[in-house]
């Protein structure tokens, strides 16, 4: 059975000061996680598929409960998920690709995350949960992942589609209803561009909901995005964002910039106004050395945040 | 050291309605599995062997205690123990086998589970907690698994014994005495018959204990088989029971059939009565699409339940 | 990524009575384990290492925290540190190892560990907790490992050396300061010295320290050893031991010895006195059957230790 299985993972570990808190510390910088996989050829064009990810935390070795937008703690009791990254089988053909499990919302795969240059990592958006760009494209609202889901893929000619339902097993926080989501993609040349929509299930006064529309320019030397996001928490509060991105290749590396803002239209008040700059350096393929820096000036107080950091995939 | 592991597991995932209950829901169809096993050679027809084997639910990524029988929660804390499914080392030689650590109980492995079609899995059985065939199988009474324990198999001429001590480490659910079992199986040509018995180790008002002896017949269209078992709980209540089986190989797959009833004889109640089929289809040797449906009419209300599943072993 | 990860692990598992208690049962002998490490290569001499290590109890399969010195727990929660054993990340090159993450202290690595020939593993030093070696190398002071540390080895000629810093992140058991340790060590034919010195971070009344001075003699038929340990608690009572060990290979095993004491000088009492021996019989590289018996007259009742067991590495 050996042959079937790949084991990966990566210990992602940096030195950091987050915005929001005066503390300096060493901490993940991304999701460290420990992951099996494989892919099994059932002839005739069909497989099946399968994906499990433990999440924890480099610095002690803890088991994680894995990134969830702020406000949207979806996990009761997120110790118990050892495999808090995923946990999913499914079969894939030319009918597209049918996935069973806790899988991540197809808004936040192919928009929300895709619209961050550093994909919901690093101190700029994820270090601690509630970092500047995962508020941003997150817009404190989104949900990263779904349990007992059932999620449909189906790509063909750069464009792509993603569509998932799920239990609404989530009553501590009040997800009464069946969470639901979808997003499209197209890539075309240098450009792509994304549209990502979910409600997350939570009911109170509103339906929570959250829409981002995204793009990126590749020009070569650098590549352009920039994301707009629109919607509503369950207490009836209304969001607004956008995000500026600019990603240039530089040397072994590259650099990476950000400006956006989430606002609370309802209240009045930024939720987030900041940018971020960031090098990381790649000593191989799958080891990188990186240094971020950020603004965050819709805090009160501890507005600035760095790292420096080293990423190990295996 | 790498070659002298191997990783297998399990992913599967239904949707289902139980028994016992008017939630339809995406859960676990077996037991998910993840786990690593190895022999190592060691000269002169002696080997050594290990195998850790964890637990969770598919639906969500998280921990799981495993299956145990019903009434008979032999874990104090189930959560603690990441691998539930098995923690075993041993040696293995002329002599025989003696394994060492938390393992399935001789009863169990060689008698109750070989009795059920289903093998304690999907709706029928496993799906939640105290399915059909397994309270007939396992009496209400049998323990999956013990701790801290040890035991003894050997293997001759289409004969195979088995026996188990434990340690009496469960004070919280009054196993207070060390729980014993053992088991013995001939096969030969059609026929194979086993027998099983056990005291968990469970003592109230009475030592709870139970027996099961079954068999199959395989005619090539079909293969029958039956089940009696008789024992009685802690608290002094006689339960008697009886299993009829029929497996066919029906296309690319196989039909289970079954009937069978377990009477709590001091109360006169039923504690489970009805019938179970299911057909499960191999996509290949390691990936499985299943049916079932059953009726429990000792159950006031909810007897009639059923499952669509996706059982992946890797 | 396959090919970058090796797989490993250990199930050890003895039936045991250790001291300090009445009880006989079945536990393990050292810290069963399951652990992923790898190292890639970077070129010009450099490369990034990683590693990762669960441990549990055999016997039951339960996720456990590993040794820790009596007294000395720094674990708040260690149910919750899924890689108890380590979980670090780092870069190696002609300028020495940098390494991050939850990490063994060099105090403990290079010199107390060192010292001790049952390697803090078996009824005489690590079943349970407190057994009379592990005491006598850590003191009843020393920390086993630290969370969040940065550690710097370098070794050249025979020489090694080792530092750590970590985060006071421990505030439950009066970790209040930095936890630093450093060791130094020196191999040369059949000599080796080491010595190691770590503040724990744990200040009350004092500051808590543990200095180690300990060497080996190998004479071919036997090797000697010898360890001198001075510090005192954060209550401020001050400890001295010392350990004299032998360890002779004997047909296809080992055969070990040591005499050694604890004392506390500020109360005037013995915290552990006695002697050990074990013989260890080698199956195989990999599977190890061993007998351990002790006496720790220190004690007021259960003097006496023995053990039988069954390590079984993969």
């Amino acid at each position: 059975a050996q042959s079937s299985v790949t084991l990966y993972g990566r210990l992602d570990l940096s030195i950091n000061k987050p915005t929001g808190s005066a503390l300096k510390n060493m901490s993940n910088g991304s999701g460290s996680r420990f992951g099996v996989r494989g892919v099994e050829d059932l002839g005739g064009g069909l497989s099946a598929f399968f994906n499990l990810e433990h999440r924890f935390d480099a610095d002690t070795g803890a088991q994680s409960a894995g990134p969830v937008a702020a406000g949207n703690n979806a996990n009761a009791a997120p110790l118990s998920r050892f495999w808090t990254g995923r946990s999913i089988v499914g079969l894939q053909g030319g009918f597209g690709k049918i996935t069973l499990g806790r899988e991540y919302t197809t808004a936040f795969l192919m928009s929300q995350l895709a619209a961050d240059p550093w994909g919901w990592d690093t101190v700029v958006s994820g270090t601690p949960t509630g970092g500047l760009n995962q508020l941003i494209t997150g817009g404190a609202i989104a949900r990263v992942r779904n349990d007992s889901s059932l999620t449909y893929n189906f790509s063909a000619a750069g464009f792509s589609l993603g569509a998932q339902i799920a239990e609404s097993s989530d009553t501590i926080n009040k997800f009464n209803k069946r969470p639901f989501n979808f997003a499209v993609s197209y890539a075309a040349g240098p450009v792509a561009l994304m549209l990502g929509y979910e409600k997350t299930g939570q009911v109170q006064k509103d339906s929570a909901k959250w829409l981002t529309v995204n793009g990126t320019f590749n020009l070569g030397a650098v590549k352009l995005g920039a994301l707009y996001g629109k919607g509503n928490t369950d207490a009836g509060a209304d969001h607004k964002s956008y995000l500026l991105t600019a990603v240039a290749p530089l040397g072994q590396g590259e650099f990476r910039a950000s400006y956006g803002r989430l606002k609370n239209e309802t209240a009045n008040v930024d939720a987030a106004k900041g940018f971020a700059v960031g090098y990381h350096y790649a000593l191989s393929k799958r080891t990188t050395l990186y240094t971020d820096f950020l603004r965050n000036t819709a805090l009160a107080t501890n507005k600035t945040g760095y790292d420096f950091g080293i990423k190990h995939n295996f």
